[in-house]
């Protein structure tokens, strides 16, 4: 019943209009009563958003179900990618609603307080994982931001061509650039220690030496010093 | 009239809660007409927040009187400087304002999108500068954004201590998290082409040698990096 409503409602909204469409508009053409629709949608925003909270109880779940050795800022990064998913399995329907969404500012609205809460989600987590750590509040809310930026930058840009194309690889390239961006020096530092083993971990001396060629773009060359810290 | 528009407002808003407060209640107490109140501020969410549309407008102005010697990050951090200068000028009344809109969702959903159109002022200035690069779009999206988090972050914590403290010196720091993070490869290219001077710009092959401290934080690196090339 629930996906009739959904069916129902989006008819209408190609149809008529977002506006000009009513609640029992959409139960009429469902067949079901209005108790029925609030059953599942507390309101009209709610039914072009149908997928939204089990998305995010979903993020949720998946990240208390990290560890300790789960590199924090790929595991946000992971996290994100679980609502491109959530478009990916219907592109139809999320071409649709990006059409719709573009139009009406009320959905635009509540489109951002949507991802605001999948931002608070990712950046409560990073919170979690970098407490004690000098600014750890900062770099978390600053990370779960741009996690969330380049995942909705490569999404829309899917959505712009009607769905055609790899999402996944989309999005895979811009999580990339943030991964990049705060390569994770913690995590570098802890494949070190367990790198030197039985030697213990090295001391504050010693050094790491960079060459890259002077055009590479500053991303390329933190992710190369990423890959010495690791190999080191 | 505006300021005792918006004195009476606050003023009722905290002693009877915002939803309880009408337009009215409003007017009534500025002992002005509707009228009035409407000439100024299109809705009754507008009088919580009567400077952002100003702000907004200064911030477009000066990103616009920008040119291209302006280190492109350097200046959206700049740019968002102006929005703590506005909190900064009436902390009593920021802190006033910061406790109304926790406690309300309406302005909370207000806020995001005035958070939006901040955000998206500074990535359009961002994409004009990136145009042409490699993901330039991508980039300027996820800047934007981090910029916004971390002067978000440092304003929140500043009004989270009822406006004690060096809102100007919180931001700052923050801000340079996210220049560190996003050192700005573009710029300091160009800064080399500028000292080879007349032996023109460097070939691919010229490398660069970093040298770090094996436990440094990344974004230091990152800083070393940025000042290895400007000096290069």
């Amino acid at each position: 019943m629930r996906d009739a409503l959904v069916a129902a409602a989006f008819r209408l909204f190609l149809e008529r209009g977002y506006e000009q469409t009513t609640v029992d508009d959409i139960v009429a053409l469902a067949g079901v009563g209005r108790r029925s629709f609030f059953r599942y949608f507390p309101s009209k925003e709610d039914v072009v958003f149908p997928d939204h909270e089990r998305c995010l109880a979903d993020m949720t779940a998946y990240l208390a179900a990290s560890d300790d050795a789960h590199e924090p800022v790929r595991r946000v990064c992971d996290a994100a990618r679980l609502v491109l998913r959530m478009y990916a399995e219907n592109p139809s329907f999320s071409v649709q609603r990006y059409r719709l969404t573009k139009k009406v500012p009320g959905l635009r609205a509540y489109e951002l307080s949507v991802v605001w809460r999948y931002e608070r989600a990712l950046a409560e987590y990073l919170r979690a994982r970098f407490a004690g750590r000098a600014d750890g509040n900062l770099r978390a809310d600053v990370i779960a931001s741009a996690v969330v930026a380049a995942h909705n930058n490569a999404l829309r840009s899917w959505l712009r061509s009607d769905g055609q194309g790899d999402a996944s690889a989309t999005v895979d390239h811009a999580l990339g650039y943030v991964q990049s961006a705060f390569a994770a020096a913690p995590a570098a530092a802890a494949a070190r220690e367990s790198a030197v083993g039985a030697e213990g971990p090295g001391s504050p001396e010693d050094v790491v030496v960079v060459v890259a060629r002077r055009g590479a773009p500053l991303w390329r060359v933190v992710q190369e010093i990423e890959t010495a810290l690791a190999r080191d």
